[in-house]
């Protein structure tokens, strides 16, 4: 990882070391790069620039830096976009001098993590922009495709997007089945209450204004209105009172998002731009030396 | 990994388990489930079933299996489906019964590898059948996501088409920078066939039909045929005349697939069904014991 | 790891599991127990029951029963006593009864998960005991013993302890240096504020009245006042009022606990029962079948 | 690692490597730092001063310099003290200047690593003291905490004590149970001396001059005295005559140490300095640049 | 790995990392190299060449030189010689200078991969000369020291052999096993075709002529000659006629191979290269500073 | 690992469940056996025997079972030899019953680790049989097969062979460059004693009488007589008159062990038996279902 990424944003730089590492290990098999040991001299250099070839928001570049930095050490590296930064097509985005053998050899891994974070980060943008004119903000969810969490977060707040909970361990989110087992909403979130400690904050869902009076009687650190019209989500909005934040989930496309948004609710929260925003296209144009 | 995913496909079981324990490990942190160890009496039983809710072909059932065999060894789980099957919206997957804390503890994990991978399968059967008339399959590429290659190359087979390299060291793909710097097609040929073992193919990309000649003159195990319109991609294939398998890429949409296809080419190569293919909805309905 | 130990309390059992070889491996070394390879006979069994040598509090029994039946998956096992449990010298917390060679070679760490963790629990207690007669909590800090946070935690929750963060991740905590960079409290709580989730808690340190009033105007979710006396730390929580918990820091001893937790302060923290509290003594009677 | 702690003591450097990742993974989780990644400016600098704040002996500095070192590979820093040397409260130990984030994300690990083992250091330092007119040493056991034992048996060292086995493989020390099963002391010393290597040395616990005597009978490497009042325990020492060293165990403590040494015994080995040392105080003082 | 290695040859420079690290850890165990800390002083500095004992074709010498830098990543280091060349009894191969400690810490492991490797390089070599005036290769099997096969594979191509299959998947081997159970060599070669990507080559396994018929009718991209005497083999490849690579495999020795060779068959496999080559004897002569 | 196994000898089985692992992922590689899964039918069953080809001593056949077993959990295994036997060709070693993707697909990892072993087994006991009339023993050196130490030095101790060190950390082994930078023989054997532990051994190497009553005048745990002509060693070890084991080294091949165990030496020791054993051919011969 580059020192840049961790200094700026939330991020663990030895698990991203591992996922680089893991995708290496995944490309270069046992045998490595066996085209380029074949088909190019020993010592070959190259000149190569990551461009941008849609319009999007770039997120990963310090991850694709970290990849060919892992093959080659000595590579000339410079970054010409930052992480967030709205690039249109042609764009450069990295440029990449030295080895070609290492170029070469770290070229899909470093555009796998470009295109797939950048694509996530052009999605939440996408909905950034539908409710830039509201107080709502759009949050990611823990539906993140496996092994790439923490990456994907970072491509969510890369496009401008908040973060929901990193793993099932860094706050309660209690849902109707916990409600049921426990016996009901008070019940539940006494029992939260007394479980945790004092720095994990709880949210609770509801299906109805029924339950969002009794969460509002009991407290809690937020509540989660799941699958709530919009005129009963500017109810439910008016009845918070500002007491707690408010997230709006489930059906929250592009097309509604602003509706939503424009109930007064704090969070729109969405699977789909981790779980299958279309990645951004991104290249790699090479010179041999 | 259940035995039976093994036998049938290609996976190193080994990796398989790797990737769900990773997975686990993200999403439970340190301190695990933590909303359910809170609201959840100790021993609380649980009965769940997987629901596809759309319309698609399942992948990757076998994962999330073993996601919920690793928290939950005692848990009874019954797979209703196969990989490769269509489902229909409501239809069970898969059925488990057994602890609640286990149940829980593994869902998301289960989940998020199941949409994924029959969001792959789903898309790749979409691209087999706009081309099921003609004689080509649908293949994948290396644009996968970092991390998941082995499980979605299984979901590409799972949905009808066919796999590419699984990385850069188990086939030669000689590219227009290799061919650059080897001094031409023909020098690049002959030094990929004196430096690699007798039971590595070799593929070169040709992006003209003078190209193409070339390598036919000196012959390849496949030939890829990059960014060709319909047309010169029907006299290309004429040009060929059988003696190699002939692999159409750059720009296959699914409203263009049908059109390529016909020209005869025999693959088409599709980076966007493992990179942007979207999640195909798969829930979890919980009925607590 | 038991199935039961993760359900009723906070801890991913990939971890645990992970701990328990490691500290295996640690004393297993390459060639493994070579005093009982020498001296035992093939197939030698025993019957072994780890006992506590003094009163106190257990904890990390299911760590200590993971370390026998990884070595011995067949071995019979029973709990005697469960994490949490007041215990006094000879009672019986264990009883294992298989392969001599599995239980002799599981035996010191076995010993050594339990008495370390053990030692956590009733250093714990005893602080807990002195503030039995307030409202309020002992909890733990980040000053634990590399590698075994999550095992610590729990010790400290077996022992009647509530838990601070698990890790620079979970919550903010500004203390002064942070405030000193970002301008002040007001920034550097509006910057956490708008930096972090909404599902994440902020506390900031403050060393006297003047800064915790700034922090009552301001807003956060917990406040740590930092060796403050006495007598200011009631005028501190009086000028809280509720409106947030109250954490007393430096200098928590079991002489002092009590003056401090008259205070009303809602939570103690201590440094000492995680990196200073000295093990419980247990040990492991074994009879040779 | 430094190099010079592996080119001056007995350490894996690889080993110490992997304590300091795992325990980095630990406290920065997913997200890592983000407290400072919120409050601090990117860029932001410091000089960091690791102080002693009690009198003691210092260990583990190498290990906390590589816990700076692994966030913040460009850090300058100068290692005041060094390993074994003893420090007053308010003496520097390890400078560090660079990147504030890389400082305060490694600081608590680092801290940990320092105070835990230095407290062993000081606690192994004190037994020596109180034997220092005799001709024995203090050894500490196999009672260490798991996944830090190599660390611990440095930090032995570092006080002035000597190191007993590593592990279960590197030794054969004969207990009461392996006497019992192989048909007394004879047999066990015969097969463990057929069974090990010439290298591998013999210690076998006897509890009783009777034991001993059949011990001096057979021959072995060293005897382990094990819970010998002062006078049978100097009876013991002038039956062995120098013939192999001989150690005691059981109730080791600080008050009683001068009397059993000056029995005349070699070695008297200690659980409590490294399961019960409380940690000696070390903080870490910031200037933010 | 040096970058030389990873440039000229195949070989995933990561994996090669973790074989270095495997082997430095199981020779440094817990305590590391007790020797050089007991008896050199620290700092210590050394001159030391690695040189050939015997004549020979050396290879691993950049997997050697990784280990001297893993341990010494401030060594300085030339490389004598490179893997491939054929070295006489004397020598140099590898010059390293500096820290002693470093230096003595690593020799062994160095010394044992470039002996084994070399061992393997020197015994292809025998065989290529054996079979130099014909057009026949020597190839390796998956016959290879379990976790090795890598370097083994490296090793073969250092004594001009070439490689065969890295591992079970990146290519169809079809025995008399799989044929037996698919009901005859054409619906095996037939299941093999439409189950594999276009990119795997499909070798088959006949014991006479009668099958290689019946594979050349249905088509293979290479046919194993298994335990053929030379005259049989001669009129193999006769009929074969070179639509398809031969490959000679059972009882291939040294004695046998000319005559082998001299039948036309374009490959001879040969597990004796692998599994049973001596060693090459390398020596590390120092000289301390 | 089966349980057996480690009872019986000196194995960390969690390294050797490693071992079996890495070899598994080595040959399985990213796809698994995609002979089998292509040409097998799911769910096909098999028999196999594992049987020797050849007269020799087996070693290694619990983890040739380990490997069957990881990936046929559910596989009917008999042990039909243990480790140490001899047995001659055609004796079946083990037989294995289940899924025939299971069985092939560990078949060759299960006779790689096998054929090593039993090699080496075999070329121990050709030595220990030569020398069958003395009292000397063979043991092995740190010469051994990067990764595999432990097994094969239980491969030693399988074929009558004994162990040396494990590594550098289980025993002092003083060679010439120690003892040139020490200030000769006294001053390493003094730095030696005073630094380590009282369970560690120390021996040291010398090259000529002269050296050799120097040793005797220090007193050392063992004595390395390196490259003595017969005569000479005889004359040593008479010198040394049993006061400490004498080993002698350099130049032990099968030819000149006996007249070198005449000369009364306790020990020889042998790296050819671990870097250059031929393998042992052991096959498997396989019934499909």
């Amino acid at each position: 990882m580059s020192r840049t990424m961790m200094d700026e944003t939330f991020l663990n730089p030895l698990l991203v070391a591992r996922a680089v590492d893991a995708a290496l290990d995944e490309d270069l098999g046992r045998a490595g790069d066996i085209t380029s040991a074949a088909t190019l001299p020993a010592g070959a250099m190259a000149r190569a620039v990551m461009r941008a070839r849609r319009l999007g928001i770039v997120a990963g570049l310090p991850v694709a830096i970290a990849a060919f930095r892992r093959l080659g050490p000595e590579l000339w590296i410079e970054e010409r976009a930052h992480d967030g930064a709205r690039v249109e097509a042609g764009d450069a985005l990295i440029v990449v001098e030295g080895s070609a053998h290492a170029i070469l050899g770290a070229e899909r891994v470093a555009l796998n993590f470009a295109s797939h974070l950048s694509g996530i980060a052009t999605a939440t943008a996408a909905f950034a922009a539908k409710i830039a004119h509201t107080r709502a903000k759009i949050v990611c969810t823990r539906k993140t495709t496996p092994g790439l969490r923490v990456l994907e977060k970072h491509a969510v707040r890369s496009g401008g997007g908040a973060n929901h909970r990193f793993g099932l361990d860094d706050a309660v989110l209690i849902k109707d089945n916990h409600i049921a087992v426990s016996g009901g909403i008070g019940p539940a979130l006494r029992a939260a209450k007394s479980a945790v400690g004092h720095l994990v904050k709880i949210e609770i869902e509801v299906d109805g204004l029924d339950q969002l009076d009794e969460v509002l009687r009991e407290g809690a650190d937020a509540v989660l209105l799941d699958n709530f019209e919009p005129e009963t989500l500017a109810e439910a909005v008016r009845r918070v009172g500002g007491r707690m934040p408010t997230e709006a989930s489930g059906g929250i496309t592009l097309d509604r998002a602003a509706a939503i948004a424009e109930t007064g609710v704090d969070l729109l929260s969405s699977g789909w731009i981790t779980h299958s925003a279309p990645s951004l296209d991104i290249g790699l144009d090479i010179e041999m030396g």
